[in-house]
């Protein structure tokens, strides 16, 4: 399956902060067919540091996409059956306005006077998007991790929109500790003098800082088990068993490659602006009363989270689902057995995939009942 | 309880690098008086950022020591019946010989010319120092995080000097995990210009650098809990509710400020060097077998963890402890509950100050009986 990204532009977007974003550009791919009655549509919500391209191989690039464990003909979300969409977020540097895109006012990018966005803002651009393919309402909305905050936002402010969403390894609100790590990854760019306060575009970006943060990052994304198990102690190099500060071990040059890897392809000032707009994210808007906020929803749910995810535990989804049991939501939940930490929605997807691909099923006649 | 820190020279110390230093300062504080037949002896070891100056208030700065409410009279380590000491660490940055210290041969600081240490080597010293003081054997040693691994060390390198062993919250090796967190904290100082391969004395330290390792350290010493009982996701400022990159939250602000003050009072070069001692901390020596490498030990044992603490998890103690039971060696464990995460055993000692009375007093009772 060779795919490729496209891209639409709005005129304008208005955001939660009161600016006023114009014109904005959003990079999207699709799979598979929309079927005649536009019921078959499912909207795909990434991560952190995803983009549009989740499935299939990019024309582009030659790489994978994503979630193409998920996604695919035959697979969970089956683009035999249905017409999968997946952009890439507002904020973002994979082809959708962000701060290294070109302020219209200026010509130059905006960099740190772009302003500053919000789950509900990105939620917000992709209803253009949904609206410009011409779909009256999805079949699904599902995404992991920030993916999942999205689609809690997308079942809140779109609920005539969404039939069923699919939050996996998610959280309603962002914790002091989920803060804490966005934060001191922030800390580290925003401390490298080649941040020079976002303006770097076109000189040397502030990778070092980038690279540190990103290694937080993957230390948080993977479980102490699974951790132990792809590293354990081993040493780097068999014959020099240390006694200097080059790399001893193999977890030490795994960070260190995946820190320098992550500055190729991702923005510092995407970083910030991203991870921002997770710690603002509380679908309850500072009141705690979250069976309330979710009050306005009307989709089916099915939540996921993995027993070794803790950096998105496994109580954050289940006060979820006990607030949407006490307004008497059709909602399912499990708890998937994984080592594989917050990871394991990309990694360890193979019960997951049993679980979304009957959800989806069963909402799709449930649809076409109606 | 007014207390000086005091200061002894040794000639040389032999490291397990295979480097000899000359000579080795040692800073030290002693509590209590030591007795005639010297069996009420305690050596406490700190941890990681931790100093000889334990308990009281210093003479020098007026501060209180990091462990106070354990020692003192009537507390856990009770003053008035034990002779309490606690020094420095080789490689720290309080009067202990560092790199920070004068190379003799250069007459500038060693910075990174500094050997690198282990935990034995610690240990090594702490040993010079209780021979200094005349104490033939210890009645126990007893410390938390990486205080539990010099603990350890002690009654595997030492067997007939250590009447009793209270290696709290510790582990036997250091994990991928832990390493991790340590790799990104020197990461995160080695990538600041103003480290400057570590040559920075005189000038300006890498304190941006140093700062953002010691955020990445206090989220691991709380915990997801206390965190949330702490800070939630209270603003910092509540007519200022964000939409900008200043201090939205008072997780962030407390993090910055825990950062910044940690500049002023710890070397970021001893942050490496300790660090490393750590990560290479492996009682079985790289083996794996840790009843074989708890052999030697003849000391009574009590260990200590925590529910919340997730940086050095209940089953590190708990392995220790099924080893020493197949050895049949004395050994007490109990799990305490906290939200405290690992920073419970400075914070959080109600519990573990009564499991250490009584298990100190039964050992002198056992000493004296013998």
């Amino acid at each position: 399956m060779i795919v490729e990204t496209k891209f639409v532009r709005f005129d304008s977007l208005e955001l939660d902060c009161g600016a006023t974003l114009s014109p904005v550009d959003v990079a999207y791919e699709t799979y598979g067919e929309l079927n005649k009655d536009k019921t078959n549509a499912v909207l795909i919500l990434h991560a952190f540091t995803g983009d549009a391209h989740a499935a299939g191989i990019s024309k582009e690039t030659g790489k994978l996409g994503w979630w193409d464990s998920m996604i695919g003909p035959g697979k969970a979300f089956d683009t035999n059956k249905y017409f999968v969409i997946c952009s890439n977020v507002l904020g973002g540097c994979a082809g959708t306005t962000g701060p290294s895109s070109i302020n219209p006012k200026t010509g130059r990018p905006y960099a740190m006077s772009f302003p500053v966005i919000t789950i509900r803002d990105m939620v917000r651009l992709q209803k253009k998007l949904i609206d410009y393919l011409g779909i009256p309402r999805l079949l699904a909305v599902a995404g992991g991790s920030m993916g999942a905050m999205q689609a809690l936002q997308w079942a809140v402010d779109y609920p005539d929109m969404v039939a069923a969403a699919i939050p996996i390894a998610g959280t309603w609100r962002h914790s002091a500790q989920q803060i804490a790590f966005n934060e001191v990854g922030r800390q580290a760019i925003m401390s490298d003098p080649d941040w020079d306060g976002g303006n770097y575009y076109g000189k040397r970006p502030p990778a070092r800082g980038l690279a540190v943060a990103r290694m937080i990052g993957h230390i948080t994304y993977m479980s102490d088990e699974s951790m132990r198990e792809k590293f354990g102690r081993r040493l780097r190099n068999k014959d020099k068993p240390g006694f200097d500060f080059s790399i001893d071990f193999e977890v030490e040059s795994y960070l260190r490659y995946r820190g320098s890897k992550f500055v190729d392809r991702f923005d510092a000032n995407s970083y910030l602006y991203i991870t921002k707009a997770m710690d603002y994210f509380d679908i309850s808007e500072g009141t705690g009363r979250l069976v309330e906020a979710l009050e306005p929803t009307k989709a089916r749910f099915l939540l996921i989270s993995f027993t070794s995810d803790w950096l998105y535990p496994s109580y954050q989804s289940q006060e979820i689902v006990r607030a949407l049991q006490a307004l008497n939501r059709d909602v399912a939940y499990c708890e998937l057995t994984s080592n594989y930490g917050h990871d394991a929605f990309l990694v360890d997807v193979a019960e997951q995939a049993e679980l979304v691909r009957g959800f989806l099923a069963s909402t799709y006649k449930q649809i076409q009942r109606s």
